[in-house]
């Protein structure tokens, strides 16, 4: 089992922390294929979708987008249980998990694509051809980052964690989220402090400091 | 329980097409919060991350996102299978409904929230307040549609359904995507034959019909 690695992006954190809270042996399973801010040219020509992370199994079967793949590893290794143990707390997780992707992940990705030199021509991930960058999109994807932190507070104000009183992968695509937008020059709001007291607790997690 | 429910949402159909597979009863579960191109008043009132569908439990307990919503119906009523039955085929459902999402709704989504005067100062879904429209965003979303449809007829030349052999959910989100890039503007290319012929095969479903 390969798992292709990108250290920059934060779809790829995601699984990297998924696989370190299974306790499963990320440096034997993780291929890098990025070089700072982009992918390298092998791993495109292999994989032309050009999207991370991708799971390739011993059989060759390959799939990519973090949830499928942390689908996958919840399934043949179920403990400890990160994806839900109920229907409904199934349903939160996932909710909740794809909240912090939609507004956090892509709100951030929106300044740092559209804003940034190093993505010049790259506005979108997963394109080879050229997409130019739209400079008014930084100022809408700060919005959306500023939206998140705002719901995120509400939600952290009555729950100890994102989607349960329990850790799941919702707050691990949170973290990533939060730390993706401290990269992207918006730090949680003063505005902000249950998200503060979460992202400190969730922090110190042995995986969220060994996938960073 | 109640299925909150835009008509025009895609992502509304997403579900009411899942429902209708499940052989549920749609009806009584749907209740309409949407007018057109607009959600009522009303419903944002009630819930005001503005986000849909929503499912709410006899109990109270509330969840939006359609993939949250389907997987808890596949959890309380397990047949016929739409997730996927094995690890390998959830993991490649969840990659390929993904991607109809991301690129094929998202692209259109962008399209039609940035292009359509019906949607002036509504540039995103899930926000009340003034969200500017991007003109650059039409062409974006529309280069999104283009390398979705040929990423799918790649797919489809190799594969009678989308993610497998045989129907599952990342069709009902691919036929949710192609009917609203129809909508949009952008029908299947004739360069694309195989989502033309996956294309009918999967509109004359009944299910498909009834939730159009």
């Amino acid at each position: 089992m390969k798992l292709y690695n990108w250290q920059f992006a934060p779809n790829c954190r995601r699984v990297r922390m998924f696989v370190l809270e299974k306790g499963m042996d990320l440096p034997a399973m993780s291929e890098v294929i990025g070089d700072g801010l982009r992918l390298t040219p092998d791993f495109i020509q292999m994989w032309p979708h050009a999207i991370v992370p991708l799971l390739e199994l011993d059989d060759g079967t390959r799939f990519s987008e973090a949830m499928g793949i942390c689908r996958y590893f919840e399934d043949i290794n179920p403990e400890p249980n990160l994806l839900g143990s109920t229907p409904v707390e199934r349903a939160l997780v996932t909710m909740w998990e794809r909240r912090a992707y939609d507004e956090g992940i892509i709100g951030t990705a929106e300044v740092v694509r559209n804003g940034l030199e190093a993505f010049h021509d790259r506005g979108l991930p997963g394109v080879t051809e050229v997409v130019p960058q739209i400079p008014a999109l930084v100022e809408r994807g700060q919005g959306r980052v500023r939206r998140f932190y705002d719901k995120f507070e509400s939600q952290l104000r009555e729950s100890r964690y994102v989607a349960s009183d329990r850790f799941t992968f919702a707050d691990i695509t949170s973290l990533c989220a939060v730390d993706f937008a401290i990269f992207g020059g918006m730090p949680i709001p003063e505005a902000c402090p249950s998200v503060k007291r979460w992202h400190a607790n969730v922090s110190a997690r042995p995986a969220a400091v060994s996938s960073a």
